[in-house]
């Protein structure tokens, strides 16, 4: 695979071994003085430490702030803040999953914005302007799901009440992105499932937004297309490597196994580019998911995406039977994608109910609450979104 | 219709009346003295006019070069240059057709590069680099077919030998695009259905080519979609419109003829960011019928397709079907894909054989020179395209 150029929607450098190219992207933006931001479970691993190697190597002066776990929170942005503040820095790297990008671009805004950073909040009636200059961002995802190295927005809990907040600006939308498949290839086969449903999710959401936006319609069908058939390969390749043994090497060295994960890539980053339209019921479904039970948000939108199908299924039928199409439903309908995206779950191991995760019937009032307070299904298909309707799709997704 | 904005490739404007927003356009700009570059055939037309005094009324200092017509030339190019530095111009705005806008760049190449324009043609050995500033570049389209106004390079033509050249820059990338369906509605039928089919070419052309580039894999299908429901729609009421009388008016007036028309619009503008891969034998076919016959070139595309279509069909059967699938082929397969453009072009009145247009088999020979001579080919999905190969696509479509 080679690593090739695109300009859609910012400059992305995607193929295996396009980390190498870290040093140039950073020389492009005249930056000296990066700050790597970076989960703190890959933040010792060659992961984080052969791209920091690579700066070194090119006489950059790398700091690492690897502090960022779980949900992303308002306290671990504001931290991040104040290391690339401490460290001067010109630029910020993040590497990682959604969280430490989310965590990256906050520390971006906080380089030249006073904190707090809730201040700044988007759904503010006055959130504070991020006029300031924004370092450059770089990200690298090592996951294949939120799209966040594409995204204008970065969405973090607040520490006391868990209720996630998106902090939104054109500024925080990254400079280059570097999609590596070979720095997802260690991913297990469950953070695999779920993030990939994440991805997913997003391609689906975006697609029955009504909103006529036909380029991200395009993009969002074609990830959908790209997830159905990369997703269950990726997620056996990792389930192979899990196992151990000769089949795990073998599973290491399959150029198929670098194939899907490029792949999965790709179509994370469409799902977020696709997202510009908006999400809908099933991401604040999923958002409340997070707030009341901590739950993985790729993993709460697969548990909810089947209910949420179901919802959407009275007023845009049609599109969904385009989606059936696209994926390969046996039945072009909605119906037939509904049954595809049920069987879809099932074969990469995402559990069938919120009840295998922990969720019970007493969490509803909470989530009913939380999810009726979160934006996203305000932009969906199907208006409005009751705090009944809520209700009635957390019974059906614990059945 | 309201007026949205995407961001993608670059800020787009889209909407019916959506050219009220030229002004601001320019405002963001910084622009105080802008260029309109245009058609001969429209710059005395309201098409023209009526930006020009919104223009005029925001206090812009407004000059019009209208000398555009027929394929674009070299010559037309250096006398839009020759204006824009006589008017001191600091943008440039393109409203037209694919000639129009190709010309516009042109200038805006050559108001701080040097004549003659083609030292700077992209395929020469060593080619002057465009290096120098380039006034910001507003388009306004009025066909819906090159996709032009979102495209990085300019094709005009050799004076003399009348072969296509290529002038490319990154710095030709318009800065706003503005894609009002209004402006498309007194199209004739026949124009409809010509640049039309240049818009489709794009996206099947772009969408066989062998690059992975999801995004633009799914900006061509969804382009191939629109196109599908959309240009018959555009074709049937252009008709309408000229056959006069109560029905012209109704046409006229009929909202599903301006969302027809809009639909049309996004659709050239997605074939184009589309063919950010590359294209293929089907426009080394037109690029020929043009240099050698001076065959509209959306015309010549409509004319070779089902050729180049069979030429590709044993490389790429399923990308194919996949494209048989999106326009709802009776069969989802490769000859189904072959047998839906036959019927297509035929529905939306355009000749079948290359005689009906004035070719003839005396042609061939210096046709399959022009053609070899053509870059395109070199990209497509089969690989190589000879002389012989070149002169049976001739003979088939001749047929």
């Amino acid at each position: 695979m080679n690593v090739v150029q695109f300009n859609f929607p910012a400059p992305i450098w995607y193929g295996a071994g396009a980390i190498e190219r870290l040093p140039e992207a950073l020389a492009a933006l005249g930056a000296k003085r990066p700050l790597v931001v970076t989960d703190k479970g890959i933040a010792a691993s060659p992961l984080v430490q052969r791209p920091a190697d690579l700066m070194r190597a090119a006489d950059l002066a790398v700091a690492v702030f690897g502090d960022v776990f779980g949900n992303p929170t308002v306290a671990q942005a504001e931290a991040a803040g104040a290391a690339l503040r401490a460290h001067g820095a010109d630029a910020v790297v993040a590497i990682g999953g959604g969280a430490a990008l989310d965590v990256a671009k906050c520390a971006a805004v906080l380089a030249r914005h006073p904190s707090p950073l809730l201040a700044y909040e988007a759904f503010l009636s006055e959130p504070k302007p991020i006029d300031g200059e924004v370092p450059p961002l770089v990200t690298v995802p090592t996951t294949a799901g939120t799209g966040s190295e594409v995204g204008r927005s970065a969405v973090v809990s607040d520490d006391e009440t868990h209720r996630k907040k998106i902090i939104f600006s054109p500024k925080l939308l990254a400079r280059r992105i570097i999609l590596d498949p070979e720095l997802t290839l260690g991913l297990p086969a469950k953070v695999t499932a779920n993030t990939g449903m994440d991805a997913l999710t997003h391609c689906v959401e975006s697609y029955l937004h009504p909103m006529f936006h036909p380029m991200c319609d395009g993009i969002a069908l074609e990830g959908l297309r790209l997830i159905s058939g990369a997703l269950p390969r990726a997620v056996a390749f990792a389930a192979q490597i899990e196992r151990g043994g000769a089949g795990a090497d073998a599973a290491r060295a399959d150029p198929a196994h670098v194939a899907a994960r490029g792949h999965m890539l790709c179509a994370a980053t469409m799902g977020a580019v696709a997202f510009q339209k908006d999400l809908g019921v099933v991401h604040s479904c999923a958002h409340a998911l997070s707030t009341v039970c901590d739950l993985h948000h790729g993993l709460a939108n697969a548990l909810m995406i089947v209910a949420g199908m179901r919802f959407n299924e009275p007023v845009c039928g049609d599109k969904m039977a385009v989606m059936a199409q696209t994926v390969g439903a046996k039945d072009a309908s909605a119906a037939g994608l509904i049954a595809w995206l049920a069987a879809f779950r099932a074969q990469i191991g995402v559990p069938r109910s919120l009840r295998d995760v922990g969720v019970r019937p007493e969490h509803v009032p909470a989530l009913v609450e939380a999810a009726l307070a979160d934006a996203c299904h305000t932009f969906g298909p199907r208006q409005p979104v009751t705090a009944e309707d809520f209700a009635a799709l957390y019974r059906e997704a614990l059945a």
